[in-house]
């Protein structure tokens, strides 16, 4: 395991940390921070165009852990399953461009009106392994981020790393997993998980569980804030041999995405120095 | 799997489902509605003592299919682990004297200021454990319930149906499970782990998720309201051998609690016929 005295340069920021950031001032405020990678979502690239992006990100020599983000299979009928998969093959092109190290698939939930769970988990494995051709082809390796139990029915119905290894199993090259503590943390099986990953880790999100969570959704907390023993996670993680970014990804309403990003970005350097 | 078009000598009703009664109200209706079971919480036996609590339910004729609740055993030091098995050992007693088939046991979750989940999963196990001698002499069963992770860090640290199985090889004779569905429902895991349980469900307990979900605590969905598949999960059970009463549990503040209890019995009795 590596010294833990963190310098800056694991740091990736995700951009929903600073959500009020298009993707040139997240170029910027990260450069000027010294923060040498980021994890853009979809939105503020395609703002752009993938191929602008991908100049604007490279002038800057900035790193792209990972583009966020691609996945929910699950759809009510053929015709959704297909739109899904054509709209996955485009997020993988705008990786490609973008130079992103992998992308994020997160599986998606119920197609509505359904309560047939194991029909979605097989709709989910066979949309990844329906756009895994492509994705091979691009050089783009797909993580599969398992999503907090809570999510289950409307955003990813992978809610375990233990789901997703399985997944990886099945699927063979090209797949990996996404390790996000806020997903994670409380699972009795994560130590165990994580072992079983081990060079399937693509990459390693951090924030934490704020006691209270006052939303399901936008209430996660800056590291340290919560309850999450990050260090420890972190241990299992490097532990297999992980030497990547630790990718800091807040989805905050109430108070992070109301503060001046660039005072987000001093605080999550300081929390990467101290608490990561 | 017997008959599923229910008649109503399986249901039972949880007193957190009618939150506005009192114990007294609480067994008028379940005896008006011809309801055979019930669950109370401690506050409703404890607001007219456990002895007399039981007298009233014996003569009214009611099942008490469990008792709501001991647990939360973590505790920031040994004189608060003390505190709390003293008080799970008065809950052991009350549901002796209301003449409950078992109580119902959720973990607790982490003491305030603590990080180390492994530290409460273990002081979890213990506090069971030094629970066992008293609720064996009783001989009141003790039902571990696993909640949903989302309330890993505050109100339970045993959030799957693996974890508490786990607990059950561990702690032998006097401790068994119970399933709620509200709880396991997204465990790919659950099937299994169902049938691994098997003779130590000693409850089965059914709300639903809505979609969406408004509040974490206090906005699940009357029985047919919501995403979960309940006749698949039910067939598990019962496939074990499981022939117990079904007990309804909604904690809902913004909905099923303003509503006149009556008329939520009625409805409770109408979806046990129909979905449950």
């Amino acid at each position: 395991m590596r010294d833990l005295s963190n310098d800056r340069s694991l740091l990736a920021v995700n951009s929903a940390t600073v959500k009020p950031w298009n993707l040139e001032q997240l170029i910027d405020g990260c450069v000027r921070a010294g923060i040498p990678a980021i994890a853009p979502w979809r939105d503020i690239v395609q703002a752009v165009g993938a191929g602008k992006a991908g100049n604007m990100i490279r002038a800057a020599g900035l790193t792209v852990t990972s583009y966020c983000r691609g996945g929910l299979f699950p759809a009510a009928d053929e015709a959704g399953r297909r739109l899904a998969l054509d709209d996955n093959r485009r997020a993988v092109d705008e990786a490609a461009a973008i130079g992103a190290r992998n992308i994020i698939l997160i599986a998606g939930g119920l197609p509505k009106g359904s309560k047939d769970l194991a029909g979605a988990h097989a709709q989910v494995r066979d949309g990844i392994a329906a756009l895994l051709p492509h994705a091979r082809a691009a050089g783009v390796p797909l993580a599969i981020e398992p999503l907090h139990p809570m999510y289950a029915a409307d955003r990813a119905c992978v809610n375990t790393l233990a789901h997703a290894n399985d997944l990886c199993d099945q699927l063979g090259e090209g797949v990996g997993v996404a390790v996000d503590v806020y997903h994670v943390w409380w699972d009795p099986d994560l130590a165990a998980q994580i072992k079983r990953a081990s060079s399937r880790i693509l990459t390693y999100h951090v924030c934490d569980w704020l006691v209270p969570t006052r939303d399901m959704l936008l209430d996660r907390g800056m590291p340290g804030d919560g309850v999450i023993d990050l260090r420890s996670i972190r241990a299992m993680v490097e532990a297999t041999g992980y030497s990547g970014h630790i990718d800091i990804e807040i989805f905050s309403a109430e108070n992070w995405w109301k503060r001046e990003p660039a005072e987000v970005l001093r605080i999550c350097l300081e929390r990467h120095r101290t608490v990561v």
